[in-house]
């Protein structure tokens, strides 16, 4: 009998699928994005992208120029414009609001085709890093209400350029996702006296096999509520609400269960499409003690469908025991 | 500037791409589902699906055999079971229920590659019937609180199968999706004591040049705030909460306009992908003389990516009064 699972922070169902459990050798591997063309993401091209916003690098440049090892600049066909002030009007019936908001991609490294799985160490780290100081930047801007820092790899996430990039929007509200997570995260701590993510790792994880991986700060693993196959959070083991607040060593332990995550992740489904979206709290001024910041990555294997968007809640065809020992076990 | 729209039902937030609006011709034709083997659902083939539920036929036949029009199937990967009472549990700090309720295949016709675009009336009018005739039956059972009627078309919509079908989910608790839908409905009738869906209908469709086609009983039109690209609702004219409370002249009316629908849209996007979900009410016995049944018609165009995913809502890159006029307008 499938079983139904309760999401104790959002209150979502997921059906799982413990009857015939799915196995990585049953999902297809999809499409990537084409390749081939000129990248505006290489070095050599940094002219066909908006001036950079910011850049890293071990030698003197100029910038725009080759030398650098990150780049962060306006996404050229953003889905927000970052002039102008918020602007809330009423149409009839309808609500609306100017598209004010800030949309960069963070160029991750100069090579074409090393994904996360694929790097030193260090660029990794000096991804992380990025995310965390434009994140610090943006919030200086008093409009911005909440910033999401996300990544799609291949076609079927949603991405539409090869070379290695994230994403960051900043946002003149919080949407209705976040508050759906603070809320839950609040309503647990208020019953309890106890973060929900920190019960999640002090008991659930160990006790239910879900564990991918661990070190001196982070834990990786499948939540017991996955909603999609394979899917695997990575979280601070210390409590902790807000991202951009991270220090040197615990970037340096992010950076190191990162990279295995996502190279255990490609090893067992043969290098997947997959969004990443890290978990932070809103820029309103309150502390929110109740939350702890987190990565959700979500590998897409499966197509969304009538029943997701008709129920708004998710059918997992592979149980995250099974799948939380497959990736552990999986030879690197 | 792009535009920030907020559903008036669910308080969804939808970013509308109104500087570069992006036309039919923009979006790629997606790879359908794979032809070739034999089909489960094609006439002869009967003893491959279980056991029949209904049928409908023009002659005297055997169950499970040819003859039939229309019929009925349990799904053979269902993603609930109709066996057993419903039990709900706690492990730690999870909610768990056991997956109780049907899940039904609707095989609309015996044609194999006629999709509603194509087919005679008569056809259409049958397939409607077959959903308010197993909605009223599967009602009867009291654990069932909420029934959803959906189509997926495509591999990009989610399905597996080429032959026409639809599904048929009843579920032992309705989803937070649903309660969001009518607390919003609720609300807005609290504070103006009218249908938000009526006032769509009687002013801001017309106003706002979003109709795509209209008979006596029904309009089919792009909603103000389309989460997707050419995204249309098919919504009765004169209120009524409850889809299976249908009567004839309506279903008659509403075969004509939604294959009209998804001919336009099949003329204009080149047979895309889709899901369609009925919206109805819930089984707990409310009249709810608030909320509007529709039909919610989404074409599959854009991939759901880490934005979406992050903050629940979307980015569309067409405006509806651009989607509505090219599917008015289209020559059919």
């Amino acid at each position: 009998m499938p079983e139904l699972r309760r999401d104790p922070i959002t209150g979502r169902w997921v059906i799982i699928n413990t009857d015939r459990p799915k196995g990585p050798e049953k999902f297809e591997v999809e499409d990537h994005v084409k390749k081939g063309g000129t990248c505006a993401f290489c070095t050599g091209n940094e002219k066909m992208t908006p001036p950079e916003i910011i850049a890293y690098s071990k030698v003197k440049r100029e910038k725009n120029t080759p030398g650098w090892t990150l780049r962060v600049v306006p996404n050229k066909f953003p889905a927000l414009q970052i002039e102008g002030a918020l602007d809330k009007t009423g149409i009839g019936i309808y609500d609306l609001m100017n598209g004010i908001g800030a949309h960069e991609v963070i160029i991750e490294t100069t090579s074409h085709d090393k994904e996360i799985a694929d790097r030193d160490d260090a660029e990794v780290r000096e991804m992380l890093w990025a995310y965390r100081d434009r994140d610090l930047d943006l919030r200086k801007d008093q409009r911005f209400k909440y910033i999401l820092v996300f990544k799609n790899y291949g076609f079927s996430a949603g991405a539409s350029l090869e070379h290695p990039h994230s994403q960051l929007i900043a946002l003149p509200f919080v949407p209705k996702r976040v508050w759906g997570e603070m809320d839950g995260a609040h309503r647990y701590y208020e019953y309890r006296d106890r973060c929900v993510y920190c019960d999640m790792i002090s008991q659930e994880i160990h006790e239910k096999g879900l564990t991918i991986s661990e070190n001196k700060s982070f834990i990786s693993f499948c939540p017991f509520v996955s909603r999609f196959p394979y899917e695997a959070w990575v979280i601070p083991k210390v409590h902790a609400p807000d991202f951009a607040q991270i220090q040197e060593a615990l970037v340096n332990d992010l950076a190191l269960i990162l990279k295995e995550t996502m190279l255990r992740i490609k090893k067992v489904l043969r290098d997947p499409s997959y969004n990443y979206i890290v978990h932070s709290i809103p820029l309103d001024g309150f502390a929110r003690d109740d939350y702890h910041w987190h990565i959700e990555i979500m590998p897409r294997l499966t197509r969304v469908a009538g029943f997701e968007w008709g129920t708004g809640f998710y059918i997992n065809p592979t149980p995250p025991e099974l799948a939380a020992r497959t990736l552990r076990e999986v030879k690197l």
